[in-house]
C-alpha cells in the first residue's frame, strides 16, 4: 500500500493579518517555529512518507513559494488549482491526478496549517486509518476530542458502540457532520460525548473517493470525470474551464456529510488548527508574567501579552491581554478576546482599496 | 527696553520615547503639530521680538540641530553650554553673555518645549512680565493656575493681596516655591487657592539677575564671576573647567527659592509643558471614539488610544486607553495612566546597555 501525502495550501488565512497577506498566508510562515507551517507539516511525514509520495495543492503563485521552500519534493508531484475554489474542487483534482497514477492508492488529505504536538502517535493513527481506507470502501476522518465548547470548528457525530479495528485503533461510524454551532448547542456536544471536532484531514483509496462521489455526490462526480478527462489530454485551457464552472463548496458539504462509509479515528496527539493569533499563546515560550514574546522586549507591569516584532525592540508598560504584530508597513493592536475580528480589519482595508495591505 | 527672549533647549526628555531621543529631544520633535516644538517656541515670538534677540542655549550637537531648523537666528545667539548641568548653570551663562552686551537687558528664559494655546495673551505678559523687570529689582515668573491636584509640576505660593500692576497686569508678591508635592499636599494647594504650577517660565534684567545671585546665591554668584571673566577673554577651555565644577542644580533652587522681590504674574494663556504622551490627547485631534492618532488607521471598538505611527497602517481592535508609539527602531504599547513610566523603560534599556535605543 501505497500512502500518498495530500497536502492541501490553499487556504488565504486573514485572521493572521498583518503578518499573512494574500500573498502569503498562514501556512508559508514560520508561526509557531522558526520553519513555515508547511516545512512542519510535510517534515512530520518523513519517517512515514518519501518525498516522491508527497503532493501540494495551491493556486500558482503559492505553488512558487512551496518550489523555493521544499526543493526536495519532485516538481510533478506540487499540483496546481486554477483557481480557488474552496476544498471539493482541490480535491476531486489532486485525488483525480493520483488516481491517474495508481486508482489504490490511498489518499491522506492534510492541511499545511495546522500544528500537531505528537508526531509519532499523528504517524501511527495515520498509518492505522490508510490501512482501513485501503481494505475497505470507507472514508477515514480524524476527529479531535473538543477541549471546550468551542463555535469556531464543526463537529463530528458519532456512534461510540462497536467501533471497526485496523492496525489497533479504533474506528467509529459517522452518524452526522455539524456545521459550527451556536454556544449552547457546542455545550450539549460537549456534554453528550460523541461529538468531536472536524479536523478537516481525510483518509480515501483514490477509486473509492470516485465511487462515494458517484454516489452520494453526482453532480461533483461529473466534474471529477471532466477533470480526469482534461487531466489525461494535458488541457490546461479545459481545466481553467472546468475550474470556472465548479461548484466552490468544502468536501465536507459536497461529500463527507451525504456519503455512508466514513469513519473516525480519534485524533488525539496535541492537534491545533493554530486558528487565530491568541491560539499561539498556548503554543510560544512565555515569561514568568504569561507573555509570549517574539523580539527583544521590555515590560513593566505587563502580562499575557502575545507579541510578534521580530525586527524591533518592543516595550509594554501597564498593559494585559494585547496582540501586538508589528510589520513592515502595518501594525496591529488587538484584545485577546477580540481577536477573530482580525478578520473584519482585512475586510475593512479590501472595502477602503488599499489592496498593498492585504 | 530691548527683551531678549532666551529659549532654553537643553532637555533630554526621556519620558517621549521611543520618539524621543538623547541625540533627539521632545524641542526637536514635531510632537504638537507639523513643525517641531522649538519652532513653534520662536514663531510664538516673533511678533514681539526680532530675531536679533532671539537666543538659545544647549549642548553643542543639539545647537547643530537648532543651526539647521532656525537658520534665521543669528549664528552668535546659539550659545552652547559646554556640558548639561540644569538650569542654573545654563541661565547663569547664558545671561552673562547678554549682560556683557548689555548689563540692562531683560531676559525672558523660555522652555523650548512648552505648548502655549493663546498666543495674544501670552506675549501680553511677557511685555508686561518684561516692564515690571526693567523697573524694579524683581524676578519675574509665570504661574499657572492649577487644574487639578498635580503631583508632577512644583508650586508657586502667593501673597493674593496688594498685587502690583506693570502694564495693567497683576504681579503677585512670591512668598515660596513648593517642590513636587504629594496628592494630599496637591489637593491642599488646589483648595487654598494661593499656590499656581511653576511653569519654569522666568523674567529678569541681567544685571538685576547677577545682584540677587550676589545677595542670595553667593556660591552661584562666585561661578557668574568666573563666566563673565571666561566670557570675556573668550576662554572656552577655562568655560569647560567650570562648568565641570558648577554645581547640577535648578535655577528654582538655587536661586528663586531664596531670593526676596520675585514676583508672579498669572500665566492663563493655555498653558502645556507636554511632559508626558498622555498629554497629547489634549491637543491631538480626536476621532468621535476618542482615539487620536496620526496615522491611517483602522479601529473596530476601540476608544481613547492615542497612536503615533506615521510610516504605517495601524489596526487597533477592542483596545482602550492605550499609547501606541511605533518608529523605526522601537515600539511603545503603553496604558495611558501608567505613562510615568515610559522613563523606568528608557532606565531599563540604559542599564542593558542597549544605547542605540536611547
Amino acid at each position: 500500500m501505497d500512502i500518498i501525502a495530500l497536502i492541501m495550501a490553499g487556504g488565504t488565512g486573514t485572521r493572521f493579518w498583518p503578518l499573512s497577506r494574500i500573498k502569503k498566508p498562514k501556512q508559508f510562515l514560520p508561526i509557531i517555529s522558526n520553519r513555515t507551517m508547511i516545512e512542519e507539516t510535510v517534515s512530520r511525514l518523513l519517517p512515514l512518507i518519501a518525498t516522491c509520495n508527497i503532493f501540494t495543492i495551491a493556486n500558482s503563485e503559492h505553488t512558487k513559494l512551496i518550489k523555493e521552500l521544499l526543493p526536495e519534493l519532485p516538481k510533478e508531484n506540487l499540483l496546481v488549482e486554477p483557481k480557488g475554489k474552496n476544498t471539493a474542487p482541490s480535491l476531486i483534482l489532486a485525488t483525480a491526478k493520483i488516481y491517474l497514477q495508481n486508482p489504490e492508492s490511498v489518499v491522506a488529505a492534510l492541511p499545511a496549517d495546522h500544528l500537531i504536538r505528537d508526531t509519532s502517535l499523528f504517524l501511527k493513527k495515520l498509518e492505522a486509518g490508510a490501512a482501513a481506507a485501503s481494505q475497505g470502501e470507507y472514508l477515514i476522518t480524524f476527529g479531535i476530542p473538543p477541549a471546550h465548547p468551542s463555535t469556531g470548528y464543526g463537529y463530528i457525530q458519532f456512534l461510540t458502540e462497536n467501533p471497526l479495528r485496523f492496525s489497533g485503533e479504533k474506528f467509529y461510524s459517522v452518524e452526522r457532520f455539524k456545521e459550527k454551532p451556536d454556544y449552547e448547542h457546542a455545550k450539549s456536544f460537549l456534554q453528550a460525548g460523541n461529538y468531536f471536532w472536524n479536523s478537516g484531514m481525510f483518509i480515501w483509496k483514490a477509486e473509492v473517493f470516485a465511487k462515494k462521489l458517484k454516489h452520494y455526490a453526482p453532480t461533483m462526480y461529473m466534474y471529477w470525470e471532466k477533470i480526469l478527462d482534461a487531466l489525461n489530454k494535458n488541457d490546461i485551457k479545459k481545466l481553467e474551464k472546468i475550474f470556472d464552472e465548479i461548484p466552490s463548496i468544502s468536501v465536507d458539504y459536497a461529500l463527507m456529510e451525504k456519503a455512508k462509509g466514513v469513519l473516525m479515528c480519534e485524533g488525539n496527539f496535541g492537534w491545533s488548527d493554530v486558528g487565530v493569533w491568541s491560539s499561539l499563546s498556548e503554543i510560544w515560550q512565555k515569561d514568568n508574567q504569561g507573555n509570549a514574546i517574539r523580539t527583544e522586549a521590555i515590560t513593566i507591569d505587563s502580562k499575557n501579552c502575545l507579541v510578534h516584532n521580530p525586527s524591533k525592540l518592543t516595550a509594554l508598560v501597564g498593559v494585559k491581554d494585547l496582540i501586538v504584530v508589528d510589520t513592515e508597513d502595518a501594525l496591529l493592536i488587538c484584545h485577546k478576546d477580540q481577536d477573530q475580528k482580525v478578520k473584519e480589519v482585512f475586510e475593512k482595508i479590501k472595502k477602503k482599496g488599499k489592496i498593498d495591505y492585504l
